[in-house]
């Protein structure tokens, strides 16, 4: 029952060095939490699902606002909050991950925290752009009967910590399918140094796509899996994948970022099939924008584009956005869901 | 009280023949409804707000998809399912209108409608895509005290109907101001002939922008309305139009389509200010794509882009939402909200 | 024949300052220089055309480089470059405007200029990137003749000076009609201050759409123009608007910047047709980005999203823009063609 | 001398079967042809260029135009015609490719060729649409010289066949780089079926991108290529990648297509650096559209998005796309050029 990452088992992806805990939280400050549901229902539903939090950083963050952007690989999806996202190039929320019928509770939940964290929202200044991101879990969970909470949101709020991401099927992912066998909540890291900088880019995915078939299990020295069973006529599946930098980048640098995640998606074995809601958020908390100021400028420092730093952090988010992935379905445990369906781990099966 | 349209009060916007009722609803098959909530809270809150649903036509929507697109004039706001229907320039849930806060409690309202409408949802097939669009009405409302329920939004979706559309102080429209004076729901709709073809193009807005300075009152034959009380310092404002159209468009044109409806919003004032969260959601239901379907192709007509139609549809648009949104200012009428706050309606000081 | 600016005649448009010369060039550092050609050639055909360039800076643009971005209002045109100021928010070549199938000539007489100027370019750096702007002037220019050669493209950079800028039937708008009388270059700017700052914005257009009826001629004081003989059955017309500022912006702030250009578009009548190509390029030269640099590092100052001095930009973008279209006709002078047309001066027939 | 394409060495990429010259002339009615220059200029200096030309039917395009659509992939790039493309969806020109200071005479060549095929373009009717592509080939050939001419252009169309494509070091190719290899042109196509249909899907890439070091020699089972002598110092790369299918599909469908384009590119080991101008342009012939039509409608056969079909296009499109870059390799020789440069072929170094 203990998973690991799928470095542990020996498998490096890519060339550049991880952070410390390979996880998003080795970026400075980012902070992750978790909200798992896991519970027989009356017949045969099953409420398997959960909500995962990620704090840009761990002040109010309503009040600090960190710089961002996102990139729709594919848009069959629900996520909301990125209209203004992209407008204003700034994240003013928790990013959020659960299941797709649970945005709205989950938004709802977030809004409440936001409201009681801040009394001026709605009062004496304006709103609030909350960002949820979801996939649809309803292979394993009773996804109608809405069994996340508002409660649920504001828990998965309340834990998030800078500690290593409990990955696998946990939070948003306890529902989740990848590649056929249970996939989750995984996350990654990397470092990149030149000309004297250092910047940490840290990836989290909420994974639920693929087929069996796709996955290359060549490229990560892996038998075939054709004999292993896993879940059959599942849904379309969709990734959602949160890119955290300690890196001073804007809101066009960001998006740019946001496109070289799916690099790792491509490389892991996604075609990016149709139903997919497949969305990438980046954020740098290198910087924040204050919510009020006396000042009518802004002085801020970023990467040029055409350092060696930028093409690194391309790079970074190509590979741990690839071994995020993995480390969601090397991590993820056999979980049982509605309907009597069981959805099997990822068998250690190295060559 | 016994408001009139601005047409009635001679004013008449445009070159185009309005429909009928001069409303969405002279679009063939199109349903408008509303939930408004008016209500004296505890201390000097006051709930002054509600829900405005537009349904694309009277079957079940999931099942019977119509073309659709959006456009983001500016993007400071939290409109939510527009990342599905750019994708797939496809509408499957009804369009529904309401404030900020009030989108989680809409979208789950909404969801549970067509959750029970759609047995497969969830279950036997994927999901379901909803969209609400949203203004900011807390200069009335008490927006922190979440007024609307999910029963609002699955009230105002039974309440609707091919009459003509009640407009001002109305539904999402209780407790919005449009410069210095009361706004709200406003509609309009126009007839575009050409080559014995003949379309009805409708304009919905929810209304809730603008400075009393910027309102171009000679344009509309109105004395000068500078000595007219005004509402002061509320909160930047929005505005959500919804055009709806039997002319056979797809979604690319129907993108085209609501980047005109800007040309009208420009006419009537507004520069599109920082704060403003200005959305356009625009469908045909000339034709619908079934939710399945046996067949692996779709065989549909459109409307060619070098027709005189397009241009006239191009007109429609930027006349009808000009319209709709004088139509929300000469509909309303004076409304009382939070901390002793009242907005006047517009005067008929016409010269 | 001594036409004069709109605003020489009596009518104001919008509520803010203009520069002192109410041109583009009244923002610091601004050039634009024009190359005109108006020539009888064999039977009926003529030449009717030019080029304009606007000059960012009266440095070396390429090795200093200005924040930039583009707003497609319509896309039904073959403006070059836009591709790379989209990625980058980078301009490095100045901005030239001209007739449609001269977009390959003026591209390369640009190249030349460039190339010579810098002797890094190609060889021992990268590349460079060209913006070329143009509209369809064949209803007066002979334009299957392809009369622009590079040396015109050359010339126009040359003639670039700060001066008020030569406005009506001259360089890129010799041949172009606006409202079915003559149209062209027109030009205008604001002076925008709050919070003790103080800046400039400044808009140039090459003006070629619009059909007479669309004309909003009461709106500025005019006389029912119905009388008035104008071109008939042109082909559908386009805009280029440029605008240029010494405020602090980034390449996001530019693009919203851009889309409020159409809002003085529309306010003047066009209801954007399907065959325009109107097409918006913003640039601010408040800072430079150096073509090279040791620094990994770029700190630039920037304006809140959410200052005064914002909102008044947006405005200012607006009624520049309404007002160097009307400069564009009141400066424009009668002017004939290829197949012995005429297009006929905007009457002065002021109220 | 005679090299082959990857498939002929015994690598298969992916899943699905080739046509049967495994080229994008697989396509019925697509025609390819290339107009190469290879000359010593004088000094160290050297002509290395060319121009590909990819037809999409053997008709008259500019008459009978095809559903068309491109994606950014990144956009540090010149091509030029996206504008219009990505307004109408439709494309009315070949597309060209050449290097990158030869966008404009190759432009001009193709509006020379249009002109004399077309005599309504500009004169009885609107203009024309020219697209073309371009990759930076500075490192072999004297780009500063501008060797290409309008002729070129012209001859490339000419040259146009549905024969297989050469590929390798000709046309817009001849001076490309890739992975320190030398580069060019390369093609390949998939064969798609289901439900009764059976469509083709073909690629052709002008590839000059990426670093030895990225290139994932293991996946395609060569040997460690590090000690094979490349190109080095070369400027930041590109790559065009051409899409042609005979699947019926809308303009919003071609752009989905157009993204899988960039999973075969992200798996054949680029991580999309920030100089590259990485473009896709994708369209379809199964229906073309008339020019000029007497009808206002127009009745088109779409695939639906939900259909096995299209998820296997999306896979056709990753896989063409990474076996056409792989071509480009397989089949190009070593080439000499500028300053005593030379760039060697792909060692067939297999395990």
């Amino acid at each position: 029952m203990n998973r690991q990452k799928i470095r542990e088992l020996g498998v490096k992806i890519g060339a550049l060095p991880t952070g410390e805990k390979n996880c998003i939280t080795d970026v400075r400050s980012v902070l992750v939490g978790h909200s798992t549901i896991k519970e027989k229902l009356a017949g045969t539903d099953y409420a398997c699902t959960g909500v995962t939090a990620i704090l840009p950083h761990e002040g109010n963050i309503f009040q600090q606002k960190v710089i961002a952007n996102s990139y729709t690989i594919n848009g069959f999806g629900k996520t909301t909050g990125l209209v203004q996202v992209e407008e204003l190039g700034q994240l003013e929320s928790p990013i959020m991950l659960t299941n797709t019928f649970s945005v709205p509770a989950v938004a709802e939940g977030t809004l409440h925290y936001l409201l009681r964290e801040n009394s001026d929202i709605g009062d004496t200044t304006g709103t609030v752009n909350i960002v949820v991101g979801e996939c649809n879990d309803s292979y394993l969970n009773s996804i109608r009967q809405l069994n996340v909470t508002k409660e649920h949101a504001i828990q998965a709020i309340r834990n998030a910590s800078q500690d290593r991401v409990e990955e696998g099927a946990v939070g948003g992912g306890t529902g989740m399918v990848c590649f056929g066998f249970k996939g989750g909540i995984g996350s990654s890291s990397r470092i990149v140094s030149s000309n004297e900088k250092c910047y940490t880019l840290g990836c989290l995915v909420q994974a639920n796509f693929g087929k069996k078939e796709e996955f290359p299990y060549l490229r990560y020295g892996l038998k075939n899996l054709e004999n292993n069973s896993t879940a059959s006529k599942q849904p379309p599946g969709s990734i959602i994948i949160v890119i955290a930098t300690d890196a001073p980048l804007d809101a066009r640098q960001l998006k740019r970022i946001a496109k070289r995640a799916s690099v790792g998606l491509s490389r892991v074995g996604s075609n990016i099939h149709n139903g997919s809601g497949d969305i990438v958020i980046a954020f740098s908390n290198a910087q924040t924008i204050p919510h009020n100021s006396s000042d009518v400028l802004e002085t801020l420092t970023f990467l040029r584009d055409d350092s060696e730093c930028m093409n690194l952090l391309f790079q970074a988010a190509a590979e741990a956005t690839e071994e995020a992935i993995l480390n969601a379905l090397t991590k993820a445990t056999t979980t049982k869901g509605r309907n009597g369906r069981k959805v099997e781990q990822l068998p250690y099966n190295f060559k």
